[in-house]
């Protein structure tokens, strides 16, 4: 993120994505789709995020075309968030931990989305493996699709299900924080969650946690948003975005200079 | 349910009980013991359930195997719960839906578990395009794990996060109640979470849902805990049992024999 700016470069080879790129619904398709925006998004984003769903839809030869997709970032030296929101319990949990996290799975990413369904303790598994193999974990916190409160600032004994999460991530980074860098264990935060932080109480600073947010950019929050959302934690925001970028496709260059382009407008929303 | 009684049979390929099998922890002893356990789970249990987070484990190879394992269930007329607990939003969502309850994915089953954390809402994709296909939702509502409990029994406007859950399924089921047939609709509700159904005020047989039951049998809930815990709805209870069954194998005729009494054990309990 110092050196590349807060873009994290989502592949989402969605069907209507793939029919803008003149692109089959096939895994041949998926995978012109994939190998493209590995080579365009390499060295180009901080980070690049495969959304493990638009693969899964073609069975066992998606996940296929997923793994060499991880393969190639790991490759050109780019980090990976594979956005698969695994959450379960014990020891399929450290399955889906070894899976995802592991030093020698074919699927191994830089760091996982997890979902907090079970509870944050249920995530311990993933947590551990990713701390043992230098990787990391993105637990999901705050969302700003509609339905996303009604769990979300749910509370229990006066403190939400969203504070809940942030105060687990707390203190699993605590030992990062002292030593004064970053931790490992990020937050998915809608940057259009409005409100909620302030509302929920949320210290999303004292996280030290990444912060990984959808919705920021051209139609999504603006610079005064992003301001009230994150606060004092505006410099830890890896901002997602898919769509805006992918739409230059499937031409390699165009999309890189999307890549380009929106992470500069970004780090300009995120420096302001 | 009806023919064959309320077991769940769950293929559960985690290392220990591979180990315990004989079988090295590849994906050639995976797909062995999976198709060890198709062929003596057909026609055995009403319902058969692999875990997905054991596949993943090995990539696309594992996935493959996976894949075959919900084929040769299909060939057997067996009906098959895939346990992959996704959840996401709007177009990301929708691919998981197309990925296990479409009629010409790969990994088509004839119902997957869902997990709500982005709200009841985000799982309409899923909900649709199972009525469509004549297939099956379950949805993770409240699990037994020490952890569970912080997220599920959370309140919002005086409701839990689980209410929540059993309210937005008793209404996807309204029509079955109607025409007096069980909702395609399902909970997951743990056997063991104690007086949880009482004191948040849940209805369960109101939400005329398959209800997937884990912690039934042996070291599990006992006959009086199930009546406490399910009430009315008691008739819909689909019990998983996954470690006790599969820790008779490698012998198919042992495992099938186990799948069996579990079965004849679990009729036994939930009639009284």
């Amino acid at each position: 993120m110092d050196d590349l700016g807060p873009l994290c470069a989502g592949i989402d080879p969605h069907p209507a994505l793939l029919a803008h790129w003149g692109l089959d619904e096939t895994v041949q398709g998926l995978e012109v789709f994939a190998m493209t925006c590995v080579e365009a998004f390499a060295g180009t984003a901080a980070v690049v995020k495969p959304q493990s769903a638009f693969f899964e839809r073609f069975g066992s030869a998606g996940i296929a075309v997923l793994e060499r997709t991880l393969q190639g970032l790991r490759e050109a030296g780019t980090l990976t968030v594979l956005d698969v929101k695994r959450g379960d319990i014990g020891s399929t949990m450290a399955a889906y931990a070894h899976a995802y996290l592991s030093q020698d799975s074919p699927l191994r990413a830089d760091a996982i989305t997890v979902s907090p369904f079970l509870g944050f303790g249920s995530l311990r598994p993933a947590l551990d493996l990713a701390r043992e193999t230098g990787r990391g974990v993105f637990v999901l916190a705050l969302t700003s699709n509609p339905d996303g409160p009604r769990v979300q600032h749910a509370t229990l004994h006066g403190s939400s299900v969203a504070g809940g999460v942030v105060d687990g991530v707390t203190s699993q980074n605590l030992t990062d924080r002292r030593a004064g860098v970053l931790g490992s264990v990020g937050l998915v935060v809608g940057a259009t969650v409005g409100s909620a932080v302030q509302t929920l109480g949320l210290d999303l600073a004292a996280a030290n946690a990444p912060l990984l947010a959808p919705g920021v950019g051209a139609q999504g929050a603006t610079a005064d948003d992003l301001r009230s959302v994150f606060g004092a934690a505006l410099p830890n925001v890896l901002a997602s975005s898919s769509r805006e970028i992918l739409g230059a496709g499937p031409d390699g260059v165009a999309l890189r200079a999307a890549a380009r382009h929106t992470a500069r407008q970004l780090n300009a929303i995120l420096s302001t």
